[in-house]
């Protein structure tokens, strides 16, 4: 797909406007603590979808759901402004997915392929990335959850959940 | 919300499981280049709903909707194992909104608000960081193009459009 597909796409936009309904303000957000759901940019881990969410949970996605300094970055934003900072962040969850590329695919073949395009000068620099790549989803969750309990600059009683997305059956298990 | 209201909310998995059709295998993605759609956490931010969007699509998520170093990397993972790296990407959108927490809270009002929390030794750090706090929507959507645009590590034809989302009309528009 390219740019013109993008735009495309971006037609969808005008029978969304003919029926919206309008939408609040950041300032009218609920004085109450926000939850965050961290998962895949696979199109497949739609969480929205997966668990017929109401509005409401902020969403994270990037590749593998993983817990990056990102992911720390807006959790740690979204903690210090809900409710023009009278509320925080209560709970996160975070999901990965079954059959994720990055684990049909890990570092080194993301790498191997990103030098067939990169100038040779940038090959060592490409081989010190973690573009992270994991073989066991439970494993990563729990990888995951820890990084995100461990970091010093969430709040205190920050609660951390995870849970399995199975990608054939749609089904999400609890992580415990 | 809490731990407890995640688990809520996990329970509406059980009726998508009931109607679940299946989903196809990484591997059996169609053979051609991806697009990437970047938006912000914020539940007014969805772009699948915004733009009627069919099943497609990756879509990353982060507060702003900023093209950090993680949204680079999400970007290099997809152009390197697209039809086992005999695709790649093939375009980027990158969506801000209007009323964005970050546009009505900065990185001052955010470092001020996570030193109350942190204890002291940590404030030079947080004093250092940068929570992608934004003033202009079209100004930061062009910044995250250009960062886009200039990495080396993704492919050289990649197409990069930006949209500015209304967060009370629901209308997106170009920037050009």
């Amino acid at each position: 797909m390219s740019a013109a597909m993008l735009r495309e796409l971006a037609k969808g936009n005008d029978e969304h406007v003919k029926s919206f309904s309008g939408s609040i303000k950041f300032s009218d957000f609920p004085k109450q603590d926000a939850v965050i759901i961290l998962t895949c940019m696979d199109p497949r881990s739609n969480i929205i979808d997966t668990w017929n969410l109401p509005f409401g949970p902020a969403i994270l996605r990037n590749a593998g759901g993983r817990a990056t300094p990102d992911a720390l970055r807006s959790m740690q934003v979204l903690a210090s402004i809900m409710a023009n900072g009278q509320s925080t962040l209560g709970a996160v969850a975070v999901i990965h997915h079954t059959d994720c590329g990055l684990v049909n695919f890990g570092n080194d073949f993301i790498h191997e392929r990103m030098k067939m395009n990169a100038p040779e000068h940038l090959h060592k620099q490409i081989d010190g990335m973690d573009h992270g790549g994991f073989t066991d989803v439970e494993a990563s969750i729990k990888e995951d959850m820890a990084i995100i309990k461990a970091d010093s600059f969430l709040p205190k009683g920050l609660e951390v959940l995870g849970f399995i997305h199975d990608s054939f059956t749609g089904k999400t298990t609890e992580v415990v």
